[in-house]
């Protein structure tokens, strides 16, 4: 597994390539991700991680800033200031969590150990995180790939950063307040069959209080 | 593979089941699909259909028939007739057709060989077919599942029915005029990598005109 000190350089590599892709009037949105073992769909053997921008906002960050908007409208604050909120009393759905981030095995998971990790500060946009909170989402980052590594055995896994687009449109004029980016883990320990592709709808066996409370060791 | 006659039981079998689920008031959409291969989500290594009901109408389908009721709105015509008519004019796209369905490899697959069955007379609801129908169907089926079966060396595939839901909501209440029932085969030779998963775009290397042209065998 790549040092904490390794992984901050791409965290800040993210950064400076989503700043300098935004200068490109063709950009849009810039995605990143990263794809481990060949069933998530990595194409090279080492780690890697890829940046991909669009020239248009993606369907499912559209989806989720549309959502996120409408529940600003309805209660003047963040969806996801209010998750963490919630998270951090009910405890049972809590991974980890040091001054800058909070784990939690998220509660509608797609999958068995869909993880989110999320910066307590408010901010819309990754291309604002600051040098301290690059350290800290890297040693988070590292904490919660080995903890999955090793208790699931290297499972296959993608994660993503999901993140205000760099493109303001009609459909994207939100108010930054609404938005709050974060980086989701999604192992893949379940096999999308006919009725995920056909209807969209998930099916998930693990109910995420149980993968929470395995994660951290209970 | 089972003999047309046997795959002909089955088709009517899902019409009478669809049937008899919507008269249950906690049936809002019936979901008729097929797992073939374990990277396809089978769980069984013996053929084997799955029918699912379900108390809500799905986004997939919620999101598909408020695109063609857009389409009809504006054009006053069916857009999977309309598709038709433009498929049998271009003709690369198509695989095969008789007096009453159509196979195209669909114009925007979301992976190589998405496969579209369409009936040709219009009709919004899977269970309105007619016995001829089904016959022409299950002919239709094995030989587009033999093709495959033969041609790709017998590849892990979904297929599924996208119909009319049984339960017309506000979302549903829409013109019968305006949908078209289908059946989707959807052959899983690509991985849905961190992109896919992140953005909701998927990455499909393969024209659909050099898939039709390799199942058509020209």
């Amino acid at each position: 597994m790549q040092s904490a000190q390794l992984i901050a350089l791409s965290f800040q590599n993210f950064k400076d390539r989503i700043i300098a892709l935004s200068k490109d009037e063709k950009t849009a949105y810039v995605q990143v991700f990263h794809n481990h073992g060949r069933d998530a769909g990595a194409s090279l053997v080492h780690p890697h991680y890829q940046i991909l921008s669009t020239p248009m906002v993606p369907p499912h960050i559209h989806a989720e800033i549309s959502g996120a908007y409408h529940y600003y409208q309805d209660n003047s604050v963040c969806i996801y200031c209010d998750i963490m909120k919630e998270e951090a009393l009910a405890k049972d759905r809590l991974v980890y969590e040091d001054d800058h981030f909070m784990v939690i095995s998220a509660y509608a998971s797609r999958s068995p150990f869909e993880t989110w990790i999320l910066p307590k500060r408010h901010s819309a946009r990754y291309e604002d995180i600051s040098e301290k909170e690059i350290t800290h989402l890297a040693h988070t980052v590292k904490r919660v790939l080995g903890t999955l590594y090793t208790k699931l055995s290297d499972p296959p896994l993608n994660f993503y950063i999901h993140t205000m687009p760099v493109k303001k449109d009609r459909h994207t004029m939100r108010e930054e307040g609404s938005y709050h980016w974060h980086l989701t883990v999604f192992p893949r320990l379940t096999i999308w069959a006919g009725f995920e592709y056909s209807t969209g709808i998930p099916v998930n066996p693990m109910p995420p209080e149980e993968t929470a409370k395995f994660l951290r060791g209970d």
